[in-house]
């Protein structure tokens, strides 16, 4: 079943290594079929060299393996919660991409510095705080998706405005419509932490991006009269 | 028409993510036939591994498209704007290659710190500001040219001495004889901002180039009587 | 003798320029057959392209070579120290990887300052002391791994659990069950040197991974009821 | 004449991009055959795709060609006075390295801090001092030769001991028995130098290494009783 969406997921994993945003097998992609409620997702710890299109794992939104012999990424309820409650999402990625994940060991938000940034993400990416005991006891992985959730509704923030999250300690979840775009955005969000980094450190008066920079650049990739790209 | 200017564009463009200067379809090469008055330059956000030299597209001076199927590059008037008013230039780069963008976003000049800088740049590379909303609202990409010709008048900089700016809170754009020498200066420039940003973190003191050392080092390449390369 | 062994070590090697831990011949894998006790080496300075399998060298847990015609690594004599001490060792390996050699220079443990770093050693990595003359003089080579010892037992550390050590001045050991887990945490501890050096930099008061949290990520990998890969 | 060593110094050239430690056509190697008193290096400016063996110049140690139809590398003068006066060179590079030209543009001397450093430098790696205008004025590139020569001098050291040099505001060049060990000790120095910057970030006490280690590692390769590699 779903084998469009396994060989589109199982792509969208080669692409991680190939963008230099994981080594060996850190890191896991899923997408989503909408009208069937249920999402492919890379298999646990399966080497990238010899993982195949029909090693993907189906589930459902609630967490459950529906198809496939291996287990699914120890990450899988984390994708099923953001699932559930963003249900613009169509793909999703976790990395421990070098430089998102030390603003996540910093337990720094991202700041928008440049227009680089601008252009996926529509302000700063907000850095989530660390599971209590209770949480991590009542299942790790599914309340990691909670833990992104509620940041996104403290802050009121759009998901595909802003396509990623940095977990404190820990490292980034990014999605988008589709996985491939998810990949995307996880390429975008390395970079942008490690030019903010290096720019911080250069001049620590730096400042945000004006918020007329943002809005054009934001607005003329993905606002109504978005211009860039090919209709 | 221009078929051997658009093989030129399209292997200039090629030549930026192999040097390490953009991700997926980040940046833009152009160059101009002068004779004609019309400039060559890449279709806008399509996959580098699809394009071909045929999707380059080709605009005037005014920033119409002349030629061609595809959008041009969203950046296409600010290529308008140099070829315009800077009558020198054969080739245009845009990217926001990682170390020029970080100097770009920190809102600073790039000074001239060793002879790797003076092999190429005769000074200091200025950072231009940003827009006002004036300006954005009346253009952003063509006023995005005007700001760039604005410094080099303000500063009186000879455009092919200095063959690059830094765009503040957005990146960098080179230039040069061809597209092929804007590309090569788009590599320089991204190595010395390298350079520079960990030069002044080893050593807060570091001194700028001594100008018998800026001069010697740039006029042998490119004074009356450089006697670097081949005749 | 141990062709199979020697065909582990020997790719385990070539693993590590594959993986940027090393230039050239720097760095060497071993691996122990412990029924035998018997461990493979990579020869001494051997140009990795003309490298072959049966160029490994068979020595004694005395640090005495049973089978070879090349010298084996002159870091041999640490390795044998490691095997006869920590007994549930399979494979060793050393590099000057940049990160983890930093660290090493600096002369400071590694602290886990996030899930990457607990994915694989469960607290600080240590930095051992410089050897004394005295040390130098009776063995310099057997001592590193005296000291290595040494800094295990006065820290009350299990070899598994923190698989890997820094040498002060010098660089990083890891070591693992075989030869590619060693080779793995290697990978890992550099990549995570890198993290931990930059986080750091961009938050001074980047605070440890809770206990909490540094519990979870090793023991759903590493514990009793690990769920992490596939069965 | 002397093809062997043309085809020596082709290939070591084509290391340098190869190790990273070039763009384009910046740098150049050459190797002397000491019993003729001649020194082949590298054209100036020749594409590193298009070169070929028989490209490679044919000097003298007064800096005259002596055979090749391009010309020789700018800096072909400064290698010629380093033969000549530093008579134990069989080789020598010179780039503009990122991590060497840092502590160049600096004008700091790269101190040993770590093994790596020892393994190949027998202390700290000088940084030269700028030129003087009449220096310049004089022939700079010879001149450059003398600078380094001087600084050689005035601080005692053995060319091979101390296989390299930093030039104030420009970058390294380094030496060796051939130009393949030249190429080595530029792969070391660039390293060792980005290992240094990094360790003085992370601890700004960080101690150079004690000098009995120094010694240990430096003689146990380059000593009279070296035991490193295969005989």
């Amino acid at each position: 079943m779903l084998e469009d969406l396994k060989e589109e997921v199982y792509q969208a994993n080669l692409a991680l290594p190939k963008h230099g945003l994981v080594k060996y097998t850190w890191g896991n992609v899923s997408a989503i079929d909408r009208k069937l409620g249920l999402f492919v997702i890379k298999p646990s710890g399966v080497d990238y060299e010899k993982m195949q299109a029909s090693d993907m794992v189906v589930c459902d939104l609630q967490g459950n393996v529906v198809e496939g012999e291996l287990n699914p990424s120890s990450d899988m309820p984390t994708h099923a919660v953001l699932y559930r409650h963003f249900t613009e999402l169509g793909g999703i990625v976790h990395t421990h991409s070098t430089w998102a994940t030390i603003w996540a060991q910093a337990g720094l938000d991202l700041p928008a510095l440049g227009t680089t940034h601008a252009d996926t993400f529509y302000g700063a990416v907000p850095c989530a705080r660390f599971l209590t005991q209770a949480e991590i006891d009542a299942g790790y992985e599914a309340n990691t998706g909670e833990v992104i959730v509620e940041t996104f509704k403290q802050r009121q923030l759009e998901p595909l405005a802003i396509p990623g999250v940095l977990l404190h300690g820990h490292g980034p979840f990014t999605w988008g419509k589709t996985a491939e775009q998810a990949v995307m955005n996880a390429v975008v969000l390395d970079e942008v932490a490690k030019m903010n980094l290096f720019t911080r450190q250069l001049n620590s008066f730096a400042e945000e991006l004006p918020q007329r920079i943002l809005d054009k650049h934001y607005l003329r990739k993905h606002g109504k009269n978005a211009y860039y790209g090919q209709k």
